[in-house]
């Protein structure tokens, strides 16, 4: 173990996260991008890597994000909108602009609707990606308030007792503040593993874990196999199987879709164009409940409770969401953010094509 | 199987609705709420037998309601009030009242809100048990808005990897409008199964379901076994083990614990008293957001691709939340609730105490 992940280790290069933010900033541009729009995309993209959230970071979305801006699926100057609007509500059009970019600012309007009225809602329909959920729920915690953020997403993932794929991964993201201790930061697909994790296993070799996926025909697989092609299954929702509570997952996935698809008007992901994601952010004034410094301190005493509960034999500890992740900014705010020698040399050759210089080092 | 389903009816009795309400409502008045109230949780109660629910219906609940109004844990005329109040959020102090009579008032005023400012939330501490908490969510249906309710309760949950409870089941309940299909109608714990579950299978013989419970010591026990003995297992939370999502399940039972007892001030699960629940409710006024007659159109498009997803090998169909208990209502309204024979006793003999006219047949 310690050999594999030493070599690893060896296949990464640490970077500094400003010089990343700079370089994915210039990327932005480059392909349209305003520049106060280029900032904040960057700095959700490299907010992900900080917390250890590769999956929605530089390496694994930049690239995508470049193709698509370049072939015309996403407008990288939407004229995005208000549609509809009240004291506590808006609705928005993106106008098909990166989701990334565009939260930030709905969670913005969210927040001054909750300053005025004590809850903000935000949904925001004809989108595309919205990167790492739960950045734009954490918008909210430096006005004291509880952020939540959801997204309707294209469909991979089975209904229970169903064959074909009808829901999408469909993430909930929810940002509490503590006092002292760090905020509580959940963010969590509503299937039982993103396809990521699939392609992760196919990669490297290896088994998927019984419950993660279902067959070509919808059936669960309920033994450790090794990762089919991407043809070849389906997601399975939170619960993976009826007996432990698949049901769960499916529901919790159609509320999202009804949140964030149904009222921005986008509709549902089983049945609009595969372009098309739609989100919802929320901002709960913690003022408005209930007294900041008491709420704070509550929460607490609750995390500590919580992480201070003696772990099952053969664990280390007790998390809480947001930890892991809490924990991983701390390390590569201070030592860089470790990136794989070719998401490294993507930037190299990417920086040369568009002209940016090159400071990754 | 046909000749079991047989003596299962056989030793139930089908009872009018109507005259169940009348019952349990007097029932109610004998250990002291006021007429109104009593209205209220009559409604609740047999709302949730005529949906199917009969964990949170008459037979199950209403016995220990009446054995704690009696000891004094509830309170039968509580001065509920709200402590702090903006356009659109209020926090209410139950007074130790009935959850179940006191909701479906906190929605009420919730859905005031949402009809001024869009989205209206209102947390309630201080409280004891709410019943079926779709019923509270369900309450928006009729304004055409959609609604949320949660509710944090008592610890009989262990978090991800811990040996001790930390979270209550914390159910999640979410309605939503249809246009000609029934609304979608979605009430789900946090942990995989309820205690209830397993007291049945207890009651039953039979074996429990892998993934359902840890051992004594927070082991997830992912072997069929039989019940073991209240003292000896505790719940998981949805996801049952860490490789298939159990961070998930726990990690939205805390979002519940957040925006329950959080934002109520009644504090968490693991942290308060074992007698005190707290429960939010949530209305988000559909028109605010976009017309409601396309959501609602929408919604059926929806509900039907859904519903005509062609089911896995061995399924006979595949269902959308609220469907079943939908269906369960048609009949039960139509043909009565049924009861078991000892339930049904219960009633006679407490009717004869309490000087109730016995009308159940």
């Amino acid at each position: 173990m310690a050999k594999q992940v030493f070599s690893q280790e060896d296949s990464k290069v640490r970077v500094n996260d400003g010089a990343l933010r700079d370089t994915v900033k210039s990327i932005f541009e480059r392909v349209g991008v305003p520049p106060e729009d280029a900032d904040i995309g960057a700095d959700v993209l490299v907010r992900a890597d900080l917390m250890g959230v590769e999956s929605h970071g530089v390496s694994n979305m930049l690239e995508r994000y470049v193709v698509r801006y370049k072939s015309g699926v996403m407008n990288p100057r939407p004229k995005w909108r208000i549609i509809r609007e009240t004291p506590g509500t808006a609705t928005i059009d993106a106008d098909q602009g990166l989701g990334v970019i565009i939260m930030p600012q709905a969670m913005e309007i969210a927040i001054n609707k909750a300053k005025k009225v004590g809850v903000g809602m935000v949904t925001v329909g004809n989108s595309r990606h919205l990167g790492m959920a739960v950045y734009h729920a954490m918008v909210a915690l430096k006005h004291d308030m509880i952020g939540v953020c959801m997204s309707s997403v294209r469909p991979t993932v089975l209904p229970s007792l169903g064959s074909e794929v009808r829901l999408g991964t469909n993430p909930i993201a929810v940002a509490a503040p503590a006092g002292e201790e760090p905020p509580f930061v959940f963010d969590a697909a509503t299937s039982v593993v993103p396809d990521n994790k699939v392609d992760i296993v196919r990669r490297l070799g290896g088994n998927l874990f019984p419950g993660w996926i279902g067959d070509e025909h919808g059936t669960p697989i309920m033994e450790s196999v090794p990762a089919p092609p991407r043809d070849g299954y389906q997601l399975l929702p939170l619960g993976s199987i009826p007996q432990t509570g698949a049901h769960k997952g499916y529901g919790l996935a159609c509320v999202v879709d009804i949140l964030c698809g149904g009222l921005s008007g986008s509709g549902y992901g089983a049945v609009r164009d595969t372009d098309t994601v739609a989100h919802s952010v929320t901002a709960y004034n913690i003022d408005a409940f209930l007294d900041v410094t008491r709420f704070k301190s509550m929460m607490d005493e609750w995390l500590r409770t919580l992480k201070e509960t003696p772990p099952a034999p053969g664990n280390e500890r007790v998390l809480v969401a947001g930890q892991m992740e809490w924990e991983a900014e701390q390390d590569r705010s201070a030592n860089g953010i470790p990136l794989h020698k070719e998401v490294v040399q993507w930037f190299r050759d990417t920086c040369a094509e568009m002209e940016i210089p090159y400071i990754l080092g």
